[in-house]
């Protein structure tokens, strides 16, 4: 019994979500579906990249990611199948699949071309249902990720610039945020190995966090460290640094949004 | 391992959609219960009965399709099992059902009305619950429907008007937008078969189409056939007529609402 | 194969509701995941312990029903695995077990404190995918609660005050409106058994509802009973009394919110 999960931009009004489901239930009846979101905005591919990031580690290996979010579908863009740090992940060549295709630098890479794992009929402007949701489902049944299409090169495949943060000469390190989650804490695209390697100290008092022409002082451990209302920045669960602020919205509170830059000072 | 697929106005903020899940895993406890849309405007059963025509062929044959879109709840109005293309379908006979009834003339139709398949208590308020919930899960675990109550005669049925488009005596297609997703793209019920009839070339150059005020020259095959940001009529992936704008949204290009008229010269 | 349930302050925009059942599933990968709702008020404790009074006792015996709205999540505060009723609850201990705790004068009540029964990891800003998903997992494996930690004394457990109505001196029941549901109905925390210790016919015409500086007669029903556009009061499929507008919004109607006060005289 293996798990499918979904990262899309259709949201649930329409019908889109439903019938993936149907089409992947009707070859493997056995399939765990799990919804990560829906809600991506209509088309930003990066946003998908980076909830794919912060979502998949947390699901048992050999799990299945299927991304959906897709403006290209109908034209000459390709279908993936990846195969990276024991999952697999299925999405367009637009960058959605940018964070495990950089972690692993070995594993397959296919294109989702066999037309026997594809509905019979292909729809131009649904391959989440003709392409995609079938591929998942005959993987989950045990269909070698071989026989969905030929290998392909890493070299020539989308990648998204800015997944991760940077170090500057300075020794500052400089990164943005990549998500704001509903209860308006700021999630940044710095992540702990970056910081441990600029030197700073997690938790500790010692750095200077700059976001929104204000200066935060130092790392803490949990929401609970500063007064109500107070701002603070911790590592959050997905294992970046987060902006928060006590029983409050840090996005209100910095009014930020999301790309907006993040500097942290050792 | 059967399916039931739900559709409702009940929204997910509040817990009426997890409890009819519990209820039908109470009773068959292997069955995959999948989520259509919980988003039908409240009480609207002619968008249930368009998102149950565009969905239910998406999924296998034998899955159980439940509609709760009852605004008669607690009146004499009734509850119906319907057998059709190989699915069933129970929902009150307000419409919802109208594309499967159409579409089968044969197959069978029954009352749900053997207590020994509802709850011991039935609300009055909440037959989704009490009354569809249970009868679909008996219906997967093998019930037959013969058993779930005595069988209703066709022609007493209510069944929306202006589910499929018309053709006007100067040889147009009368149609309108029945559905706008979230991308904007309006869909209309014209389709295929009455469009080939028309003598309409799909896709092809030749056919107006008349929306907004405004005429689009031909249906085109997919989205990326014109500039971002201009409209096209295209087949979409329901296999009726839809209009897009690249990498925009019909809705806002057109002005367009549902209920609009469309009509398509060949 | 067991039943786990889901509430959350999470939204569905997010992916914490989905790494949650990821890491369910990584444990038990047969449990059925149920989600009641996501759509709590960010850390509204009182509305999370309405939705579970209202939720669980609509699914089996066995079930493990999860709350997580968790303001206090990193601070010192406990979290529980709460045996009532046939039931297992977990969830911090804030008040969101409020109506099972009440409910049952006996039954397991247990800290959520060995290790064996969390991530390995455990972020301190998300418990709810660290230490109650892996919690819930193994229960519904088997793993017998009195595992999970110590029990715990029920005195100190945090109850919410005003989950049900009162019973004034002159006779009269004095409630609120605790919930306002998707199509505008007033969801009041006045019971059947409270009424009718009132002496309060039901349905009946006698009662006197006075909501919003008005008053309504009687209590009837089921919708139908009033023309399209008034109000009436009823006993919803909750088991407690509800006030509704035919065909039309109550919330609308008296310009009602949560807390309002509502007083039935009999």
């Amino acid at each position: 019994m293996s798990i499918i999960t979904l990262i899309t931009d259709f949201g649930l009004a329409d019908e889109y979500v439903g019938v993936m489901k149907g089409v992947i239930l009707g070859i493997d009846p056995a399939v765990r579906i799990v919804d990560v979101t829906h809600a991506i905005e209509p088309q930003d591919a990066a946003q998908a990249a980076f909830t794919l990031a912060a979502a998949y580690p947390q699901f048992p290996k050999g799990s299945i990611h299927v991304v959906v979010v897709d403006p290209g579908v109908g034209t000459e863009r390709r279908l993936l199948c990846l195969e990276s740090d024991g999952h697999f992940f299925l999405g367009p060549d637009n960058g959605v699949l940018t964070q495990p295709l950089c972690r692993a630098s070995e594993g397959g890479l296919r294109l989702l071309q066999d037309p026997a794992y594809r509905r019979r009929e292909v729809s131009p402007t649904f391959h989440g249902r003709d392409i995609l949701a079938p591929a998942a489902a005959h993987l989950s049944r045990g269909v070698p990720a071989e026989r969905l299409g030929p290998a392909v090169d890493r070299e020539g495949v989308v990648r998204l610039a800015g997944m991760e943060a940077e170090t500057a000469p300075d020794g500052a390190v400089l990164g943005r945020i990549v998500h704001i989650d509903r209860f308006g804490n700021l999630v940044t695209n710095i992540g702990r190995a970056i910081l441990a390697a600029a030197g700073v100290e997690v938790p500790g008092t010692a750095a200077r966090i700059h976001i929104g022409g204000r200066i935060l002082a130092g790392v803490s451990e949990t929401y609970g460290r500063v007064a109500a209302g107070m701002p603070l920045a911790l590592i959050g669960s997905r294992g970046v640094l987060e902006i928060a602020v006590s029983s409050g919205s840090a996005r209100d509170f910095f009014r930020s949004r999301r790309g907006d830059p993040v500097r942290v000072f050792p």
